[in-house]
């Protein structure tokens, strides 16, 4: 019990980090002047590069909220609560880099199988990591506040394993039809946000009985 | 009633992702070194970089004047808040790619009216955005705080309207004179900040009757 | 009265933004790869970058603890302040801009000297912006927290005004001598931040009495 | 006594300035488009990227866990205390540089070892400045929350110290074989972490007696 962390820091930390991941996806979109003097075409054929924002914005999104979720539970973060979210930090706040490298590459057939399955291990090892955290916090009671019942933290283990599934389906597909493989992962990302369960709060200001 | 979300962190991830793409602006603005054997006419010519570096700050510093008076009314988000507000988000951190679209563009005679248009485009997505998170919160009475008057929530209904018409007006003006409606989106901005509501109470998150 | 906005969140978007600003400084250093076969000879030469990240970094941080102590004795915003705080902000965010200019173009006798004041010339402005702030929370005194004394908003807008002074100073000096006058807008900036008053509190942990 | 600062704010603000550090990494990361016909050979061509990615964004977190002990331990922060810590986040914010260029000249034999020097030498100022940070509380117990016990101060500041021996150790090794010395700083950064004590309370500011 010696070696706790209140979460409010860490929360607030984690969500700058999120929220900048997530604003700096827009500094790679760009049309080159070249391109000037047909600009409405020139804007068209970034779509490569708008696909990869909204997916990796929409991923980003969805990570909050399960972030969101799992920290709202947690009475006190233990050591490896801590490092493990230090992990998921650094995989997201890496995400900015595959997802440009998609963009570029989608289009060029030499390079846009690896771009995608590359960007596709990215998003595996994020959700392997999200699920690591849920698992951690699983395993030790003391970690949960008190008035959530045990079969909630069950149920959201449950839910986050079949993304890790998703990403290595989408993988695979990768390997035969990249650019499908693109937009299934724009798929799994709304999915996750439209899948994500809202608060029963237990301190805060939406009361848990009248749910 | 079972899927809500409290508003708090929410609305921290959305101010984070306001700040950081209001400050990401600067970024593009730059002087070529070409133009370092005259540097203030080089510093001079660069003002398409500041007409949409002021615009774009000013429409984001309005939003999310908006976005503030509208969460603070806010009881609980449920699932069609949470996700219109990523997509607002998502509309918002796109805004530099635009911007520094429109700087670039402006002096290009084949270009700037296409840039002008997009950029636009976008100002015109985020308002009917922003207009439907307020009516998806003017819709289900439970999301509102208790004592915040029904005809408060119609009045800033009311009151989003009308920067939509703006926009669709300043867009068609795009079509015949691109820069004239450059500085029409700073109007619109300008106009938006001006006429920014109030909040009444000084401590809190809720005016109550005395308002 | 029926205009005011509570600081809270005024405050944490103010500090978001300069945090950002403050950071994104580094992302204009750089050695070119062509200085690698001598690379501490490389390092050295970007001399003007260290000392325009310096100088701007120290300032935004002055900035920062004066924006600090104002807001802390504010109760709450109206119209005019909001909007004000906007322009700070604004001008705040601009300051990457002449700051990579002046670390691009100290060396260049051509340019070295309108980017020198062009740079105190954002100074100047952000400082003045930041006296306008004061100076309207002065004087309406239903704005300032009833247990903060006249003489110290008094005070503290007197404690404002030299900083134009020397601002001004330091551009006239630029326009004869551009490199010291670049050490000199740090020296202001150093000025700045050991001028800084603590606060004797009135909400918060650190009691005023006993101070 | 009548110069103290309230520690809230300045810990969001330092909060905020880690986490935008931390998040700007991964902007210097990229594969040149001239590598796209062996894109795996190109991404994997990339590891000293990763690596500096990796320790720089592991050391900023470590120094985050650091700062926040540091921060939930004070009562109130005097003007030394606030000046050190501006030095510490402009050292921090200035972090993305030398790992850029540890990043690019790690396989350019002329080059590597200034960089790899260069880049210790940041974190041994960083750690020195964290170190002066501690020695600055330790020595005024009125800074400092009356119910953390004196010998937590003193081990706290103990701890702190074998950091600076390590990177002056490692930057020593970098003379002789630099790309060593850069894993070194990633043994460091890492060891830094798994050594962070925990907080006892699981609710709040301090823990109190039952620690």
């Amino acid at each position: 019990m010696g070696n706790r962390w209140s979460t409010t820091r860490l929360e607030a930390f984690s969500d700058g980090v999120f929220a900048i991941a997530i604003t700096l996806l827009v500094l790679e979109i760009g049309v080159p002047e070249s391109a000037f003097d047909n600009l409405w075409r020139g804007i068209l054929d970034q779509w490569p590069s708008y696909l990869a924002y909204a997916t990796s914005f929409i991923t980003i999104g969805g990570i909050w909220l399960a972030h969101h979720g799992l920290f709202r539970r947690l009475a006190a973060a233990d050591a490896r609560v801590m490092r493990i979210n230090l992990l998921v930090l650094m995989a997201v706040a890496f995400l900015p880099f595959p997802t440009k490298l998609m963009a570029e590459a989608i289009r060029d057939s030499d390079a846009e199988r690896a771009a995608v399955i590359f960007y596709g291990a990215t998003l595996l090892v994020i959700s392997i990591l999200m699920w690591a955290l849920w698992a951690t916090v699983a395993r030790d009671r003391s970690l949960v506040h008190p008035d959530v019942p045990d079969e909630e933290v069950a149920g959201i283990l449950r839910a986050a394993t079949p993304s890790m599934g998703f990403y290595a389906g989408v993988i695979v597909l990768a390997i035969v039809a990249p650019q499908i493989a693109a937009f299934g992962y724009l798929a799994v990302a709304v999915l996750a946000v439209v899948r994500a369960r809202g608060e029963v709060s237990t301190v805060d200001p939406v009361p848990g009985g009248s749910g």
